[in-house]
C-alpha cells in the first residue's frame, strides 16, 4: 500500500464558473483510523451539482469548504482497516464524507455498507444513491404526481432527472424532458420512456416549446435548473401545479444575485405550490427508497445511465462539466479498480 | 325611488398607479329583474386590492373588466324587488356581482342573504365575509401555523391582515405586523394583540428591523405585498417555514413586468413551501369559516376596523386610496342608508 495520500484542496472560493485552478493537488501521509474507525481506499467519487454551493461564501444549508481544506464529496470504496467490529477489510462502504482524496478515515456515522449483489457497486452513488434517492421522494412526496398529469423536468437526462422522468412513467403521467443536447433528448425518449423533449438551447421560444410538448399544461415540475427554464414553464402551469425546487444548476455559477422575472401574480392566478427539496430531510426513509429503487432497476424498470471519467487527477474537470451541462447521465470518476470478489 | 342607475364604468386600463379618470360615471335607467332575480338597492360596496388585477388588461385568475363595461366589485344591498320566491323585499343580501352601480339586478348564484342579527351588515363584506375568510382559510390551511410559531403579516392592519394576526394569536403565535404608518402598527399591538410591529417605509434596514421582531426566525409568513417586505422576509425564514401568497399589491401598481432577486436557493436552503392562495377555492366550505369567525367577534376575541368613505361618487378614489396604503381598517364606501329596521 503506498503511503502518501493525494487529495483536492479549495484553494480559492470561485467568482462565477469554476475554474481547474480552483483547487489544488497535495500529498498528504494517509491517517490512521482511531478507535471505532475505519480507512478506506476510494474506488469511485460522485460528481454533483449541490457542490457548487459548497465551494461557494455564501451560506448555505451546510457547512461550506474553506480554503485549504479537503474538497468535500461522496465516493464508494474499499475498507483496508478497520478498528470497528461492525465492519472488515474488504468491506464496500458508501458515505457522504470522503472528500476528494485517494484514502479517507470514515467514522460509522454516515457510513453505509453496499452489497454487491445489489448491482455495480457505484450505484451506490446514483440510482441507489443519492441522486435516485432524491428523484424518488421529491417526485413523489413533494409532486405527487397523478395518473394523467404532466410532469416536466429540467436536466432531464442527469443523475437526477432520468430517474425522475422513469418514476412519473410508472406513476402514469406525461414526462416530458428538457435538456440542452438532441442526443440526450432522443435518449431520454428512446430508453427512459420520455414522451417528449426540447432542447432549451436550440428551441428558440422555449416557452411555446415546452407548450407544444404539454398539450394539457404542466401539473409538476420538477426544477433541477432554475433560470430561463423555469420562467418559460411558469407561465405554463394548470392551476394547483406542484413545483419542486431540487436544484439550481443554471444560476448557481452566475456572479452575483440572480435577478429576473418574479411570478408572485403566477402563485396566485395558478395557486401552484413551490417547495424546496433536500434529501437529507427523508434520512429516516432511506431503507423505504432503495428498497423501491432497488426493485424497479431489478425488474429492469429502471435504466442508468453513467458518465465515466477514469482517474482521480480529474475531479476539477469533471464538476465543470457537469457544471456546463456536459456530462451525460450521472456523473462519476473512477479513482481506483474495484478488488476482484 | 329614483328612476336612474348611477354607475362607475371602465374608461381605460391604468399603466401603474390608477388615476380617478381611468373611470367614467355615467347614468343609466334601472334595469328590470327578470324571471328568478331580484333587483338590489347598493347600501354598501366593498373596496378591495384585488381589483387592481381586475382593471389589467392581462389574464388573471378571472375575467377582467373591459372598457366601457361596469367596474367589477362586491357589495351588501337591499331587495326593492324580487322575482324569486327565495328572496323577499327588504331582505339584505351580498354578492361579488354588485359592480360599481347604485342598484343592480342579481341572479339567485352567488347571493349571499345577510342576517342582521350577525353583527353590522356592512361585515358580510369584512370580517364575516370574503377578507376574513381569506385570512381564516389562507392562515389556517396553507400557513398550518403551530404554538410558538412565529407568523409575519404585511399590510397587517388591512382588511385580511387585521384579521390573519388575531387568528395567529388564537393558534398560539408570536404575530409580527409590518404596515406602513406608525398609528396603524401602534394599533395592530394594542388592539389586536400583535407581538411586535415594524414600519417598513421608515425602519431604513428592513431586514434587520423584521429580524429584530422575530428573535425566532419566521416561520409563516402571510404576504399581502410581495416587494421590498416579501425580499427582507425571504432572508428570515426557519427551515420549513410556509409562505401564503395571497396579495401583491405593493407590485401590481409598478409599470412592466415586477424585475427583482429571485429565491429558488433560499427554497433549497430553507426547504420552504410558497403556495398561492385564493378563497374561491374554498367555497364550499364558507359556511364552516363563518361560523367560526362569527363566533370569534361575538365573543369579542375578533376586532375589526373599517375605514368609511360616504358617497358613491368617491369610488375611484377609495380604491386608488387602498392602493396607496392610505386606507386604515377594511375601506367600504357607503352608497345609501340602510333601512331602519
Amino acid at each position: 500500500m503506498q503511503n502518501k495520500n493525494r487529495q483536492f484542496v479549495l484553494a480559492r472560493h470561485p467568482d462565477g464558473m469554476p475554474k481547474e485552478s480552483d483547487w489544488s493537488l497535495v500529498e498528504t501521509p494517509i491517517a490512521e483510523p482511531g478507535e471505532g474507525e475505519i480507512l478506506v481506499r476510494t474506488l469511485w467519487l460522485s460528481v454533483d451539482p449541490y457542490m457548487r454551493g459548497r465551494i461557494a461564501p455564501s451560506k448555505s444549508y451546510a457547512k461550506g469548504v474553506e480554503i485549504g481544506e479537503v474538497m468535500q464529496g461522496g465516493g464508494v470504496g474499499e475498507v483496508v482497516r478497520s478498528r470497528n467490529p461492525a465492519f472488515k477489510q474488504g468491506d464496500i462502504v458508501e458515505s457522504m464524507a470522503f472528500g476528494w482524496q485517494e484514502h479517507v478515515v470514515l467514522k460509522p456515522a454516515g457510513t453505509r455498507k453496499v452489497d454487491p449483489r445489489h448491482g455495480p457497486i457505484r450505484y451506490a452513488l446514483g440510482v441507489l444513491g443519492m441522486p435516485g434517492l432524491t428523484a424518488y421522494f421529491a417526485l413523489l412526496e413533494v409532486g405527487r404526481p397523478r395518473p394523467g398529469e404532466t410532469v416536466v423536468v429540467s436536466a432531464a437526462s442527469g443523475a437526477v432527472g432520468q430517474v425522475v422522468g422513469q418514476i412519473a412513467k410508472l406513476a402514469g403521467c406525461r414526462a416530458v424532458a428538457v435538456a440542452g443536447e438532441d442526443d440526450k433528448l432522443a435518449w431520454c425518449r428512446a430508453e427512459l420512456g420520455y414522451d417528449a423533449g426540447v432542447n432549451h438551447k436550440t428551441a428558440g421560444d422555449l416557452g411555446a416549446a415546452i407548450s407544444a410538448a404539454c398539450p394539457n399544461g404542466v401539473d409538476v415540475y420538477f426544477d433541477n435548473t432554475a433560470g430561463p427554464i423555469t420562467d418559460a414553464v411558469m407561465g405554463l402551469l394548470n392551476l394547483r401545479a406542484r413545483i419542486i425546487q431540487c436544484g439550481r444548476v443554471a444560476v448557481s455559477n452566475k456572479p452575483g444575485p440572480d435577478i429576473g422575472l418574479r411570478f408572485h401574480g403566477h402563485y396566485i392566478v395558478t395557486r401552484c405550490r413551490v417547495e424546496g427539496f433536500l434529501v437529507f430531510d427523508y434520512v429516516n426513509r432511506y431503507d423505504e427508497g432503495l428498497r423501491a429503487l432497488g426493485r424497479w432497476v431489478k425488474e429492469g424498470k429502471l435504466r442508468y445511465r453513467e458518465d465515466i471519467i477514469d482517474g482521480f487527477e480529474h475531479m476539477p474537470k469533471a464538476l465543470i462539466r457537469i457544471l456546463k451541462g456536459e456530462n451525460f447521465g450521472k456523473q462519476l470518476v473512477k479513482v481506483s479498480d474495484e478488488p476482484r470478489g
